[in-house]
Protein backbone atom coordinates (compact mmCIF):
# COMPACT_ATOMS: atom_id res chain seq x y z
CA UNK A 1 0.00 0.00 0.00
CA UNK A 2 1.19 3.43 -0.77
CA UNK A 3 2.42 6.15 1.61
CA UNK A 4 0.48 9.49 2.33
CA UNK A 5 1.68 12.17 -0.02
CA UNK A 6 1.10 15.61 0.47
CA UNK A 7 -0.99 16.90 -2.68
CA UNK A 8 0.38 18.80 -5.69
CA UNK A 9 -0.94 22.76 -5.90
CA UNK A 10 -3.33 21.78 -8.65
CA UNK A 11 -4.86 19.05 -7.02
CA UNK A 12 -5.58 21.48 -4.02
CA UNK A 13 -6.96 24.53 -6.42
CA UNK A 14 -9.18 22.29 -7.87
CA UNK A 15 -10.71 20.65 -5.09
CA UNK A 16 -10.51 24.27 -3.57
CA UNK A 17 -12.95 26.01 -6.23
CA UNK A 18 -15.28 22.97 -6.47
CA UNK A 19 -16.15 23.39 -2.50
CA UNK A 20 -16.48 27.16 -4.16
CA UNK A 21 -18.85 26.24 -6.33
CA UNK A 22 -20.91 23.87 -4.32
CA UNK A 23 -21.93 26.69 -2.17
CA UNK A 24 -22.67 28.72 -5.24
CA UNK A 25 -26.10 28.07 -7.31
CA UNK A 26 -26.66 28.02 -11.21
CA UNK A 27 -26.32 31.23 -13.14
CA UNK A 28 -24.23 32.35 -9.94
CA UNK A 29 -20.93 34.21 -10.94
CA UNK A 30 -17.31 32.54 -10.08
CA UNK A 31 -14.89 34.29 -8.54
CA UNK A 32 -12.57 36.54 -11.43
CA UNK A 33 -9.00 34.20 -11.76
CA UNK A 34 -7.44 36.84 -10.71
CA UNK A 35 -9.17 36.84 -6.97
CA UNK A 36 -8.77 32.78 -6.95
CA UNK A 37 -5.00 32.94 -7.53
CA UNK A 38 -4.91 35.64 -4.51
CA UNK A 39 -6.73 33.28 -2.31
CA UNK A 40 -5.21 29.83 -3.25
CA UNK A 41 -1.46 31.95 -3.54
CA UNK A 42 -0.93 30.64 -6.60
CA UNK A 43 -0.10 31.25 -9.91
CA UNK A 44 -2.77 32.73 -12.70
CA UNK A 45 -1.75 29.74 -15.00
CA UNK A 46 -2.44 26.76 -12.29
CA UNK A 47 -5.79 28.70 -11.42
CA UNK A 48 -6.65 28.77 -15.12
CA UNK A 49 -5.90 25.22 -16.09
CA UNK A 50 -7.96 23.96 -13.37
CA UNK A 51 -11.16 26.60 -14.67
CA UNK A 52 -10.14 25.30 -17.70
CA UNK A 53 -10.85 21.34 -16.71
CA UNK A 54 -14.36 23.14 -15.15
CA UNK A 55 -15.23 24.37 -18.48
CA UNK A 56 -14.21 21.47 -20.19
CA UNK A 57 -16.35 19.40 -17.79
CA UNK A 58 -19.44 21.27 -17.70
CA UNK A 59 -19.08 22.92 -14.34
CA UNK A 60 -18.82 26.36 -15.31
CA UNK A 61 -20.09 28.09 -18.55
CA UNK A 62 -18.48 31.79 -19.93
CA UNK A 63 -21.13 34.43 -19.96
CA UNK A 64 -20.63 38.00 -21.58
CA UNK A 65 -17.11 38.48 -19.66
CA UNK A 66 -17.77 36.90 -16.99
CA UNK A 67 -18.24 33.01 -15.63
CA UNK A 68 -20.81 31.29 -14.04
CA UNK A 69 -22.30 28.04 -12.63
CA UNK A 70 -23.80 25.92 -15.09
CA UNK A 71 -26.79 24.17 -15.76
CA UNK A 72 -26.28 20.70 -15.08
CA UNK A 73 -25.58 18.21 -17.98
CA UNK A 74 -27.97 16.72 -20.37
CA UNK A 75 -27.74 13.00 -19.41
CA UNK A 76 -28.91 10.72 -22.40
CA UNK A 77 -30.02 7.51 -22.03
CA UNK A 78 -28.15 4.85 -24.72
CA UNK A 79 -31.19 3.05 -26.35
CA UNK A 80 -32.67 2.48 -29.46
CA UNK A 81 -35.28 5.62 -28.55
CA UNK A 82 -35.07 9.26 -30.05
CA UNK A 83 -33.34 12.54 -28.74
CA UNK A 84 -36.37 13.87 -28.40
CA UNK A 85 -37.55 11.28 -25.77
CA UNK A 86 -34.38 11.14 -24.19
CA UNK A 87 -34.58 15.11 -23.79
CA UNK A 88 -38.16 15.25 -22.76
CA UNK A 89 -37.28 12.33 -20.00
CA UNK A 90 -35.03 14.68 -17.91
CA UNK A 91 -37.24 17.95 -18.33
CA UNK A 92 -35.06 19.17 -21.19
CA UNK A 93 -37.18 20.82 -24.36
CA UNK A 94 -35.82 18.91 -27.73
CA UNK A 95 -35.48 21.61 -31.03
CA UNK A 96 -33.45 21.08 -33.61
CA UNK A 97 -32.39 23.18 -36.31
CA UNK A 98 -31.96 22.08 -40.05
CA UNK A 99 -28.18 22.79 -41.33
CA UNK A 100 -28.33 20.41 -44.57
CA UNK A 101 -30.69 18.54 -46.76
CA UNK A 102 -29.50 16.87 -49.65
CA UNK A 103 -29.38 13.75 -51.67
CA UNK A 104 -25.81 12.16 -52.04
CA UNK A 105 -24.14 9.24 -54.09
CA UNK A 106 -23.75 6.15 -51.98
CA UNK A 107 -20.04 5.81 -51.23
CA UNK A 108 -18.77 1.97 -51.16
CA UNK A 109 -18.81 1.86 -47.36
CA UNK A 110 -21.97 3.61 -46.97
CA UNK A 111 -23.69 1.32 -49.45
CA UNK A 112 -22.31 -2.08 -47.74
CA UNK A 113 -23.65 -0.56 -44.61
CA UNK A 114 -26.92 0.40 -45.23
CA UNK A 115 -27.02 -2.85 -47.70
CA UNK A 116 -27.86 -0.58 -51.02
CA UNK A 117 -25.74 -0.19 -54.18
CA UNK A 118 -22.94 2.10 -54.74
CA UNK A 119 -23.88 5.35 -55.84
CA UNK A 120 -27.56 4.94 -55.04
CA UNK A 121 -29.15 8.08 -53.52
CA UNK A 122 -28.98 8.80 -49.78
CA UNK A 123 -30.78 11.39 -47.85
CA UNK A 124 -28.41 13.61 -45.48
CA UNK A 125 -30.02 15.61 -43.06
CA UNK A 126 -27.89 17.04 -40.95
CA UNK A 127 -29.21 18.79 -37.78
CA UNK A 128 -27.82 20.91 -34.52
CA UNK A 129 -29.85 19.68 -32.00
CA UNK A 130 -31.13 21.79 -29.01
CA UNK A 131 -32.15 21.13 -25.19
CA UNK A 132 -34.12 24.21 -23.63
CA UNK A 133 -32.92 26.62 -26.98
CA UNK A 134 -29.15 26.12 -26.36
CA UNK A 135 -27.06 24.30 -29.12
CA UNK A 136 -25.71 20.93 -27.72
CA UNK A 137 -24.89 18.79 -30.44
CA UNK A 138 -24.64 18.37 -34.45
CA UNK A 139 -26.34 15.03 -35.93
CA UNK A 140 -25.98 14.21 -39.45
CA UNK A 141 -28.07 10.90 -40.56
CA UNK A 142 -27.92 9.07 -43.71
CA UNK A 143 -31.20 7.25 -44.74
CA UNK A 144 -31.30 5.03 -47.92
CA UNK A 145 -33.90 7.38 -50.17
CA UNK A 146 -35.54 4.40 -51.98
CA UNK A 147 -37.05 3.40 -48.54
CA UNK A 148 -37.57 6.98 -47.58
CA UNK A 149 -38.69 8.90 -50.78
CA UNK A 150 -41.76 10.48 -49.56
CA UNK A 151 -39.61 12.10 -46.76
CA UNK A 152 -38.72 14.79 -49.14
CA UNK A 153 -42.22 15.97 -49.46
CA UNK A 154 -43.42 15.24 -45.97
CA UNK A 155 -41.03 15.37 -43.43
CA UNK A 156 -40.98 18.29 -41.34
CA UNK A 157 -36.95 18.47 -40.36
CA UNK A 158 -37.89 20.57 -37.08
CA UNK A 159 -40.10 17.63 -35.97
CA UNK A 160 -38.54 14.28 -34.56
CA UNK A 161 -37.17 11.77 -37.60
CA UNK A 162 -37.55 9.06 -35.35
CA UNK A 163 -41.19 9.52 -35.07
CA UNK A 164 -41.47 9.91 -38.80
CA UNK A 165 -39.49 6.63 -39.22
CA UNK A 166 -42.04 4.74 -37.40
CA UNK A 167 -44.98 6.38 -39.01
CA UNK A 168 -43.74 5.04 -42.08
CA UNK A 169 -44.28 1.60 -40.51
CA UNK A 170 -40.57 1.13 -40.04
CA UNK A 171 -39.70 -0.39 -36.66
CA UNK A 172 -36.24 0.09 -34.77
CA UNK A 173 -35.02 -3.55 -33.98
CA UNK A 174 -31.92 -2.58 -33.01
CA UNK A 175 -28.31 -0.28 -33.13
CA UNK A 176 -24.63 -0.61 -32.68
CA UNK A 177 -23.40 2.35 -31.21
CA UNK A 178 -19.58 3.87 -31.13
CA UNK A 179 -18.83 6.45 -29.08
CA UNK A 180 -15.42 7.89 -28.98
CA UNK A 181 -14.28 11.90 -28.38
CA UNK A 182 -13.10 13.98 -30.74
CA UNK A 183 -12.29 17.71 -30.94
CA UNK A 184 -14.63 19.45 -33.90
CA UNK A 185 -13.73 20.96 -37.01
CA UNK A 186 -13.93 24.69 -37.14
CA UNK A 187 -17.10 24.45 -39.34
CA UNK A 188 -18.33 22.11 -36.43
CA UNK A 189 -17.28 24.15 -33.79
CA UNK A 190 -19.12 27.32 -35.16
CA UNK A 191 -22.25 24.89 -35.69
CA UNK A 192 -22.39 24.45 -31.99
CA UNK A 193 -21.13 27.99 -30.78
CA UNK A 194 -17.90 26.75 -29.22
CA UNK A 195 -14.56 26.39 -30.00
CA UNK A 196 -12.13 23.87 -31.92
CA UNK A 197 -10.83 23.38 -28.32
CA UNK A 198 -13.88 22.12 -26.65
CA UNK A 199 -13.80 17.94 -26.54
CA UNK A 200 -17.04 16.43 -27.76
CA UNK A 201 -18.54 12.97 -27.88
CA UNK A 202 -18.58 11.38 -30.61
CA UNK A 203 -21.42 8.28 -31.63
CA UNK A 204 -21.46 7.19 -34.82
CA UNK A 205 -24.73 4.79 -35.17
CA UNK A 206 -26.16 1.92 -37.81
CA UNK A 207 -29.69 0.87 -36.94
CA UNK A 208 -31.24 -2.10 -38.40
CA UNK A 209 -35.16 -2.77 -38.65
CA UNK A 210 -36.74 -5.81 -36.45
CA UNK A 211 -36.36 -7.93 -40.04
CA UNK A 212 -32.43 -6.98 -39.20
CA UNK A 213 -32.73 -4.59 -42.86
CA UNK A 214 -30.55 -1.19 -42.21
CA UNK A 215 -32.35 2.35 -41.42
CA UNK A 216 -30.16 4.90 -41.29
CA UNK A 217 -26.23 5.38 -40.08
CA UNK A 218 -25.84 8.48 -38.10
CA UNK A 219 -22.68 10.43 -36.67
CA UNK A 220 -23.61 12.74 -33.86
CA UNK A 221 -21.40 15.31 -32.44
CA UNK A 222 -22.23 16.19 -29.04
CA UNK A 223 -20.79 19.35 -26.79
CA UNK A 224 -18.60 17.48 -24.16
CA UNK A 225 -19.54 20.47 -21.69
CA UNK A 226 -23.01 19.60 -22.19
CA UNK A 227 -24.07 15.97 -22.16
CA UNK A 228 -23.43 12.89 -21.03
CA UNK A 229 -24.50 9.60 -21.58
CA UNK A 230 -26.05 7.10 -19.61
CA UNK A 231 -26.47 3.33 -20.28
CA UNK A 232 -27.40 0.39 -17.88
CA UNK A 233 -26.01 -2.75 -18.53
CA UNK A 234 -27.57 -6.53 -17.51
CA UNK B 1 -32.14 21.87 -49.73
CA UNK B 2 -29.43 23.67 -49.05
CA UNK B 3 -27.04 24.64 -52.11
CA UNK B 4 -23.89 23.34 -52.60
CA UNK B 5 -20.93 25.32 -51.25
CA UNK B 6 -17.62 25.34 -51.81
CA UNK B 7 -15.98 23.42 -49.19
CA UNK B 8 -13.49 25.67 -46.72
CA UNK B 9 -9.79 25.42 -46.11
CA UNK B 10 -9.21 23.03 -43.27
CA UNK B 11 -11.71 20.84 -44.52
CA UNK B 12 -9.80 20.59 -47.64
CA UNK B 13 -6.78 20.05 -45.92
CA UNK B 14 -8.29 17.64 -43.49
CA UNK B 15 -9.62 15.91 -46.32
CA UNK B 16 -6.11 15.85 -47.75
CA UNK B 17 -4.08 14.54 -45.24
CA UNK B 18 -6.75 11.83 -45.01
CA UNK B 19 -6.45 10.47 -48.43
CA UNK B 20 -2.13 10.28 -47.25
CA UNK B 21 -3.14 8.64 -43.95
CA UNK B 22 -5.54 6.30 -46.04
CA UNK B 23 -2.22 4.91 -48.05
CA UNK B 24 0.31 4.62 -44.89
CA UNK B 25 0.35 1.31 -42.79
CA UNK B 26 0.33 1.60 -39.17
CA UNK B 27 4.11 3.24 -38.13
CA UNK B 28 4.49 4.89 -41.17
CA UNK B 29 6.25 8.43 -41.01
CA UNK B 30 3.38 11.57 -41.57
CA UNK B 31 4.95 14.50 -44.10
CA UNK B 32 6.24 17.12 -41.55
CA UNK B 33 3.67 20.38 -40.96
CA UNK B 34 5.69 21.83 -43.49
CA UNK B 35 5.88 19.98 -46.27
CA UNK B 36 2.12 19.36 -45.64
CA UNK B 37 1.88 23.56 -45.81
CA UNK B 38 3.76 23.51 -48.64
CA UNK B 39 1.67 20.60 -50.61
CA UNK B 40 -1.69 22.41 -49.57
CA UNK B 41 -0.42 25.65 -50.32
CA UNK B 42 -2.21 26.77 -46.66
CA UNK B 43 -0.78 28.15 -43.40
CA UNK B 44 1.20 26.52 -41.20
CA UNK B 45 -1.49 27.13 -38.29
CA UNK B 46 -4.30 25.54 -40.86
CA UNK B 47 -2.27 22.13 -41.18
CA UNK B 48 -1.46 22.53 -37.33
CA UNK B 49 -4.88 22.43 -36.41
CA UNK B 50 -5.84 19.38 -38.71
CA UNK B 51 -2.37 17.21 -36.94
CA UNK B 52 -4.16 18.24 -33.81
CA UNK B 53 -7.08 16.77 -34.82
CA UNK B 54 -5.53 13.60 -36.19
CA UNK B 55 -3.54 13.70 -33.06
CA UNK B 56 -6.55 13.49 -30.26
CA UNK B 57 -8.53 10.93 -32.73
CA UNK B 58 -5.87 8.81 -32.08
CA UNK B 59 -5.22 8.41 -36.16
CA UNK B 60 -1.56 9.89 -35.86
CA UNK B 61 0.82 9.39 -32.53
CA UNK B 62 3.97 11.23 -31.78
CA UNK B 63 7.16 8.81 -31.96
CA UNK B 64 10.33 10.81 -31.06
CA UNK B 65 10.69 14.15 -32.66
CA UNK B 66 8.41 12.85 -35.69
CA UNK B 67 4.66 11.61 -36.10
CA UNK B 68 4.06 8.09 -37.19
CA UNK B 69 0.57 6.35 -38.54
CA UNK B 70 -1.30 4.82 -35.13
CA UNK B 71 -2.16 1.72 -34.16
CA UNK B 72 -6.24 1.48 -34.44
CA UNK B 73 -8.63 2.59 -31.47
CA UNK B 74 -8.58 -0.40 -28.98
CA UNK B 75 -12.82 -0.97 -28.91
CA UNK B 76 -13.93 -1.95 -25.53
CA UNK B 77 -17.75 -3.45 -25.10
CA UNK B 78 -19.44 -1.14 -23.08
CA UNK B 79 -21.04 -4.62 -20.72
CA UNK B 80 -20.98 -6.38 -17.00
CA UNK B 81 -17.48 -7.89 -18.34
CA UNK B 82 -14.23 -6.80 -17.23
CA UNK B 83 -11.15 -4.64 -18.71
CA UNK B 84 -9.49 -7.91 -19.27
CA UNK B 85 -12.22 -10.13 -21.24
CA UNK B 86 -12.78 -6.92 -23.54
CA UNK B 87 -8.99 -6.49 -24.52
CA UNK B 88 -8.70 -9.69 -25.04
CA UNK B 89 -11.36 -10.33 -27.38
CA UNK B 90 -10.04 -7.51 -29.48
CA UNK B 91 -6.63 -9.36 -29.61
CA UNK B 92 -4.88 -7.10 -27.22
CA UNK B 93 -3.14 -8.24 -23.99
CA UNK B 94 -4.10 -6.62 -20.88
CA UNK B 95 -2.06 -5.61 -18.45
CA UNK B 96 -2.76 -3.54 -14.79
CA UNK B 97 0.19 -1.00 -12.87
CA UNK B 98 -0.88 -0.52 -9.22
CA UNK B 99 -0.49 3.14 -8.42
CA UNK B 100 -2.40 3.11 -4.70
CA UNK B 101 -4.18 0.53 -2.20
CA UNK B 102 -5.01 1.96 0.72
CA UNK B 103 -8.03 2.01 2.90
CA UNK B 104 -9.91 5.33 3.23
CA UNK B 105 -13.32 6.21 5.10
CA UNK B 106 -16.62 6.28 3.01
CA UNK B 107 -17.91 9.90 2.46
CA UNK B 108 -21.71 10.35 2.50
CA UNK B 109 -22.11 9.68 -1.18
CA UNK B 110 -19.79 7.01 -1.23
CA UNK B 111 -21.75 5.42 1.69
CA UNK B 112 -25.30 5.60 -0.01
CA UNK B 113 -23.91 4.40 -3.06
CA UNK B 114 -22.28 1.42 -1.34
CA UNK B 115 -24.82 0.88 0.99
CA UNK B 116 -22.37 1.31 4.23
CA UNK B 117 -22.53 3.60 7.04
CA UNK B 118 -20.60 6.52 6.41
CA UNK B 119 -16.90 6.26 7.40
CA UNK B 120 -16.83 2.94 7.18
CA UNK B 121 -13.49 1.23 5.59
CA UNK B 122 -13.54 1.35 1.96
CA UNK B 123 -11.09 -0.35 -0.16
CA UNK B 124 -9.41 1.80 -2.96
CA UNK B 125 -7.36 0.49 -5.50
CA UNK B 126 -5.79 2.20 -8.56
CA UNK B 127 -4.14 1.02 -11.31
CA UNK B 128 -2.98 2.19 -15.02
CA UNK B 129 -4.65 -0.49 -17.50
CA UNK B 130 -2.23 -1.47 -19.60
CA UNK B 131 -3.11 -2.49 -23.99
CA UNK B 132 0.18 -4.37 -25.24
CA UNK B 133 2.25 -2.71 -22.89
CA UNK B 134 0.64 0.95 -23.57
CA UNK B 135 -0.75 2.87 -21.25
CA UNK B 136 -4.84 3.54 -22.57
CA UNK B 137 -6.49 3.84 -19.02
CA UNK B 138 -6.24 4.84 -15.23
CA UNK B 139 -8.88 3.54 -12.83
CA UNK B 140 -10.09 3.61 -9.54
CA UNK B 141 -12.31 1.07 -7.87
CA UNK B 142 -14.15 1.29 -4.38
CA UNK B 143 -14.89 -1.83 -2.60
CA UNK B 144 -16.73 -2.18 0.80
CA UNK B 145 -14.21 -3.08 3.45
CA UNK B 146 -15.86 -5.48 4.55
CA UNK B 147 -17.18 -7.50 2.13
CA UNK B 148 -13.75 -8.24 0.36
CA UNK B 149 -11.53 -7.80 3.50
CA UNK B 150 -9.95 -11.09 2.06
CA UNK B 151 -8.43 -8.85 -0.83
CA UNK B 152 -5.55 -7.45 1.42
CA UNK B 153 -3.92 -10.91 1.73
CA UNK B 154 -4.82 -12.57 -1.25
CA UNK B 155 -5.33 -10.06 -4.45
CA UNK B 156 -2.36 -9.73 -6.56
CA UNK B 157 -3.40 -6.51 -8.33
CA UNK B 158 -1.51 -7.18 -11.46
CA UNK B 159 -4.46 -9.27 -11.94
CA UNK B 160 -8.44 -8.88 -12.91
CA UNK B 161 -10.16 -7.86 -10.31
CA UNK B 162 -13.16 -8.82 -11.47
CA UNK B 163 -12.15 -12.60 -11.49
CA UNK B 164 -11.34 -11.77 -8.27
CA UNK B 165 -14.95 -10.39 -7.18
CA UNK B 166 -16.43 -13.96 -9.00
CA UNK B 167 -14.10 -15.95 -7.53
CA UNK B 168 -14.86 -14.87 -3.57
CA UNK B 169 -18.16 -16.56 -4.73
CA UNK B 170 -19.78 -12.87 -5.64
CA UNK B 171 -21.99 -12.44 -9.39
CA UNK B 172 -22.47 -9.02 -10.66
CA UNK B 173 -25.56 -8.57 -11.41
CA UNK B 174 -26.12 -4.64 -13.11
CA UNK B 175 -24.13 -1.98 -13.57
CA UNK B 176 -25.42 1.56 -14.37
CA UNK B 177 -22.66 3.27 -16.38
CA UNK B 178 -22.21 7.04 -17.23
CA UNK B 179 -20.20 8.36 -20.17
CA UNK B 180 -18.38 11.62 -20.40
CA UNK B 181 -15.39 13.70 -21.89
CA UNK B 182 -13.05 15.13 -20.00
CA UNK B 183 -9.53 16.83 -19.93
CA UNK B 184 -7.35 14.93 -17.42
CA UNK B 185 -5.65 16.62 -14.42
CA UNK B 186 -1.75 16.96 -14.74
CA UNK B 187 -1.34 13.74 -12.39
CA UNK B 188 -3.41 11.28 -14.43
CA UNK B 189 -1.85 13.10 -17.88
CA UNK B 190 1.39 11.97 -16.31
CA UNK B 191 0.29 8.58 -15.20
CA UNK B 192 -1.13 8.18 -18.72
CA UNK B 193 1.97 9.69 -20.64
CA UNK B 194 -0.09 12.27 -21.91
CA UNK B 195 -1.09 15.82 -21.49
CA UNK B 196 -3.64 17.94 -20.04
CA UNK B 197 -5.25 19.03 -23.73
CA UNK B 198 -5.86 15.64 -24.31
CA UNK B 199 -9.34 15.22 -23.82
CA UNK B 200 -10.52 11.42 -22.29
CA UNK B 201 -13.27 9.24 -22.09
CA UNK B 202 -14.30 9.09 -18.22
CA UNK B 203 -16.93 6.07 -16.96
CA UNK B 204 -18.51 6.25 -13.53
CA UNK B 205 -19.90 2.65 -12.90
CA UNK B 206 -21.62 1.67 -9.59
CA UNK B 207 -22.41 -2.31 -10.04
CA UNK B 208 -24.72 -4.54 -7.84
CA UNK B 209 -24.60 -8.36 -7.51
CA UNK B 210 -27.65 -10.46 -8.95
CA UNK B 211 -29.30 -9.43 -5.22
CA UNK B 212 -28.78 -6.06 -5.69
CA UNK B 213 -26.14 -5.51 -3.37
CA UNK B 214 -23.54 -2.79 -4.32
CA UNK B 215 -20.32 -4.38 -5.44
CA UNK B 216 -18.21 -1.67 -6.47
CA UNK B 217 -17.80 2.75 -7.52
CA UNK B 218 -15.47 2.43 -10.60
CA UNK B 219 -13.95 6.02 -12.06
CA UNK B 220 -12.26 5.02 -15.46
CA UNK B 221 -10.35 7.54 -17.61
CA UNK B 222 -9.42 6.22 -20.86
CA UNK B 223 -7.13 7.95 -23.18
CA UNK B 224 -9.42 9.35 -26.01
CA UNK B 225 -6.38 9.05 -28.49
CA UNK B 226 -6.54 5.22 -27.62
CA UNK B 227 -9.77 4.17 -26.90
CA UNK B 228 -13.41 4.11 -28.07
CA UNK B 229 -16.72 2.41 -26.75
CA UNK B 230 -19.34 0.61 -27.89
CA UNK B 231 -22.77 -0.55 -27.05
CA UNK B 232 -25.34 -3.08 -28.51
CA UNK B 233 -28.62 -1.63 -27.98
CA UNK B 234 -32.20 -3.55 -29.00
Amino acid sequence: MSAPQRPPKPYLVRTGIDAILAELAEGDAVPSERELAVRFAVSRETVRQALHELLVEGRIERRGRGTVVAQPKLVQPLSLRSYTEGARERGRTPGRLLVTWEDIAASPDMADALAISIGAPVMHLERVLLADGKRIGLESTYLPKCRFAGFADTFDPATSLYAAINAAGVEFGSAVERIETVLPSPREAALLETTTAMPMLLLNRRSVDTGGVPIELVRALFRGDRVAFEAVLT
